[in-house]
């Protein structure tokens, strides 16, 4: 089996165009706001979405358009969240009646979502006036590029990644688009992400891929600890790579959730790395913990604890912190095993053996901490299980951002 | 039943002493680094502790000695917190014989905390030298204060509250010291808090009085969320008011609870005010919860969100994050239900009815936000129950404050 990243995004397998433009939620108009993704057949669909009570309008739209399993676009704008908004549900409506009357594509096969403020009516006039040219400019070579550009809220960078392989001697393609970058942290789908794929695959298993895959990704990413009240995941299946319809756990399966992984994944350390404000990737990997739950429920801890991310930014060595964290994690352990080391391009330095301090030097560990990616190697020395998380550091920036969102 | 606030702490309580000087844990001398608080008489004693796994020795060392239900003195070092220390408990013993030693009480009688830096030996020779003076300077006028000023971190100013009461038609009194100020989060102890009281009453009802108090108090206190390993809280009643022993739920029991409510609420606000880098208060109001759990969660999450903390330091009344904090609270609710005002000394602002945002005056809402104390008032319109919690804004100051700390 050899999966290989490729470039590009929601474009790349067979059959799907996308375009992003700015068409006028978003105030500054060097920002696109309008994103649109299109198959040209039916597409198998699935979905998560964030488990917060209150959820956007978009949400309820989706989940009902999708209820068959099927779908065939999706069209998301930034700048505005359309949540708890009295009006909320008619206006997404209206947006998926737009693409639909735009594209000969049934409004109850578009999948809707929104990003943004709380509470500040949508304006579907501007929307309406900016579906001609982002439907007229649909394509396959930047179109995904504009896409994941106009799903940006205060993102730096567009995030893509893309895979094809193998299946029946058929060549497929799995890819997709991401945007963060505050209000991320548990139990997915806290942020959006959109995957498109030409491979045959049934609904329901569409469905457990991602259900799966998100337990180990995108809900073991954590930027300040907020869950948003909009952010999914979904994922259209073409079909159009030809290869035998996959409806069991068999060895396709495997590699198209291989395949999906690598992108998930991938799509995660952008996500984190990118976090409010952040100047640094912080990966945490635990490994030999007792169960499984716990192996994520400490590497989440402690990617998650804001006195480490502080640390962290300023590149000290408190290992301390991940000692403290770990120990709130709800994780099983015991204290008396544990060994920490942080680790990047500049080296690995041991700080903590089984839980307690060792001697290091701290010019070393200084210079290892200050790469853009640490990663926070824990061995709970308590069993077989391991887990990752991804984060980043928590910068004077991040308040500063957060402070002045809304106005 | 009337309370009344008096000035002073750990020491109006009759037979109570107290004292706290630099000894030399920390560096710089004009921080006071170790407190010590004695009763004449043997106390009823009663301590909950930090729910962190890792656990700092001190506090093996004092559910050690207070088995038996009663203790006599209180030793505290900041500067650091003697946890994942290979010496620790050695160290912890050791800080227990010294003050034995200086004041003939059993080492067993000896109440003992440490808070600071985690992994870093502890000098115990700095201590040694610095009893005599600790113990020779024990009195009851500005002891409790300079034992306040001794268990500081990065605390900006000492945190006292005491109060007197009838019981019996016997004087009562009851006071305490506490310290934050990062590292204060969920599920006591999360800070260190040292109370004394001459009213008379068993152990297990002292123990009863401070578990039941926490969960309203302390444990609605965050900070940044992290939960220390070290922190505790600690109660000492001698009895020398002389009332008749409580040793039932009876009223003298419910007027000894809200004397102690009183203290440790005021202690609450004084802890979030002075939260790392906060520039304001902020409370949560919840009220008509479907239960006392959902009220609590619910007020417990909407402080503690990064977003909305980041949002008040810049006095944006940007409500849809206490909505969204409200919908991953995990309390019981109904999002169509929700009002949301917010309030301060200047004025009352009402900015979501039924879970949908309403016309506000920008202006107005800043200035009522611009307070130093500001409250989210929450009314969930489901039930009978309510809650509040305390935290503060999130500063640039705050990651300045953290990312230094340990060197």
């Amino acid at each position: 089996m050899t999966i290989n990243k490729i470039a590009g995004s929601v474009t790349v397998s067979k059959g799907f165009k996308a375009n992003g433009i700015h068409c006028g939620i978003r105030k500054n108009k060097t920002k696109k706001d309008l994103a649109v993704i299109i198959s040209d057949v039916q597409a198998n669909v699935a979905a998560v979405y964030t488990q917060n009570l209150i959820k956007g309008a978009p949400i309820t739209i989706t989940k009902k358009n999708i209820v068959n399993g099927v779908a065939r676009a999706i069209i998301c704008n930034s700048g505005n969240a359309n949540t708890c908004n009295a009006d909320g549900i008619e206006i997404a409506e209206k947006m998926c009646e737009l693409v639909a009357d735009a594209t000969n594509i049934a409004k109850t096969d578009v999948v809707i979502a929104s990003t943004g403020v709380i509470g500040q009516a949508l304006d579907i006039s501007v929307i309406e006036k900016g579906i001609p040219s982002l439907i007229s400019g649909l394509n396959n070579t930047n179109g995904g590029t504009n896409a994941a550009e106009a799903i940006m809220t205060t993102d730096t960078v567009p995030k893509e990644c893309a895979v094809s392989f193998e299946l029946d001697g058929k060549l497929c393609h799995l890819g997709g688009i991401a945007k963060g970058v505050g209000m991320i942290n548990p139990n997915m789908a806290t942020l959006l992400v959109f995957l498109t794929t030409d491979v045959a695959i049934s609904s329901s298993l569409l469905q457990n891929a991602i259900s799966d895959d998100v337990k180990g990704t995108f809900n073991m990413v954590s930027v300040d600890g907020d869950t948003s009240t909009n952010d999914m995941l979904v994922i259209l299946a073409n079909g159009l790579a030809e290869n035998n319809l996959i409806t069991t756990t068999d060895s396709n399966y495997a590699i198209f959730c291989k395949a999906l992984n690598i992108v998930t994944e991938d799509l995660c350390r952008k996500i984190a790395f990118d976090g409010e404000g952040a100047t640094k990737l912080i990966q945490c990997d635990v490994i030999n913990a007792k169960d499984l739950v716990s192996a994520r429920k400490a590497a989440k801890s402690v990617i998650s604890s804001a006195l480490l991310k502080s640390a962290l930014n300023a590149s000290d060595a408190n290992w301390g912190r991940v000692l403290c964290a770990l120990g709130y994690s709800g994780a099983t352990l015991n204290p008396e095993k544990i060994d920490v080391s942080f680790e990047s391009q500049n080296g690995t330095i041991l700080v903590c053996k089984n839980g307690y301090g060792v001697d290091f030097d701290e010019n070393i560990a200084t210079k290892i901490l200050s790469a853009t990616t640490v990663i926070v190697n824990i061995n709970l020395n308590d069993g077989d299980f391991k887990a990752s998380a991804w984060g980043c550091d928590l910068t004077e920036e991040y308040v500063r951002i957060n402070g002045g969102y809304r106005t």
